[in-house]
């Protein structure tokens, strides 16, 4: 199984908005907004490396008002 | 009681009409325009948790022309 | 319940000593080695505040080899 | 008057320390650990920006086990 | 012969384009998609300094969807 | 005398145009495109603290297409 | 095939050590010393996902005087 | 002419005697303690790119104290 960390930020005031759309996305088990440098943190699992890319770059990152996205691997 | 700083990147050249705005908010203790890595720094002071995150959530992320927002809880 | 995730910079190689080290600590939920900006990432749990950051300050701060923490605390 | 925040990184378990040691320090107006990128806030307040450079050169920066410190001079 | 990797942050969902638009920019050796705190990955080589830096100000960064770049110059 | 080195990330491709606009404010003793982490350098002089920040805050941080700034106060 | 750059910071003077150390490494596709915000930059290419974590976690982050590095894992 | 200019990182205390140092480099235009996300600034000019990089590389990154450099290569 593979599992990333992705942490988020987002155009100010979205941050409720991204936290229901990603909860809707498979895959993903824990979605919160944060106080820090980071707006939201998100962890996703899946059953192989290109299932998590495919998340990453073709759900998370097309998500509305997400403004840049940074990812941690894990290294299981 | 429970206080954060929150340092601010903003749009260029809207430092003071962010600054009034700040100003506005209860809770809010200090504000400042800062030159260095963030442009404005404010500390807000709470009697709970969940008010400072609301003061935080709802309210300094929604002013216009905040481009991010970086939190430091302190560990009082 | 208060939330927060905390990520780890270390001496290089120390990984696996130091996830080893967090596993043994109440109230974490989660540990993993990460690659990215950072080189672990930890989720924390606590009934409430205070609880939490005395994780963070007395135990996980205090852990052998970690060179620097950055903390995501939980919106809620 | 001239202000500024400096926000601290310091060795992992020395934020006690450095918070007891930053009091004794004259026109340092706040000082507290903090969870976020940076382990220490201090505010100091001094009559003109000679004094002010000669604090956070001499005093801030030459206290035990700071790593690095990010200085945010204010505006006004 | 002179050697520089870019790094891009891009609008989101937008890798793929400039991914292609790169890779039409003579004296690219290398582009990728990455995970990681950078969206875009560039090698590029040259023969002297001035066409590196014409490719990097006049080419890459004048790509649409490319937000910021960050360039490290190889020492060969 | 004092002086603060200003660098700029800007949006792709305004590099010349904020170069040449920089040029134009008194006080301003170098400017440069830079590769790196940022995308221009500007070295200002001033004979006051006061003069300096009105650069900083009411000429440089206006410029068109500026999207942040990081300020270096010199110690001098 | 799976590829990844990792960018170390390293002691100051060791570029040359590291950069020698790095070519001996199977695997490593290139390796070179740059001027920046990092110091080396190494891309890696392993056959799967296993053996580049592999790599990173037990051969290039247990190189002498490599302080920290951070890892861009590509997207195919 | 090929300039650059170098943001150091240092140990605390040190900038006065890595400034005193720096000073007796060839080539080094100017050089200055900071403050802000950076200790000292240098200023190089060189009259070609390698003997700009044998600064940085074998004089710069050598000097006692100093924990990390920045280096900004001007666009011309």
């Amino acid at each position: 199984m593979e599992t990333a960390y992705i942490m988020i930020n987002c155009e100010m005031g979205a941050e409720g908005a991204i936290v229901d759309g990603v909860k809707t996305i498979d895959d993903v088990k824990e979605v919160s907004g944060v106080f820090g440098n980071y707006d939201i943190i998100i962890k996703v699992e899946c059953s192989d490396i290109e299932d998590l890319r495919d998340i990453i770059t073709r759900k998370i990152r097309h998500l509305d008002q997400v403004k840049c996205t940074t990812t941690l691997m894990c290294a299981n």
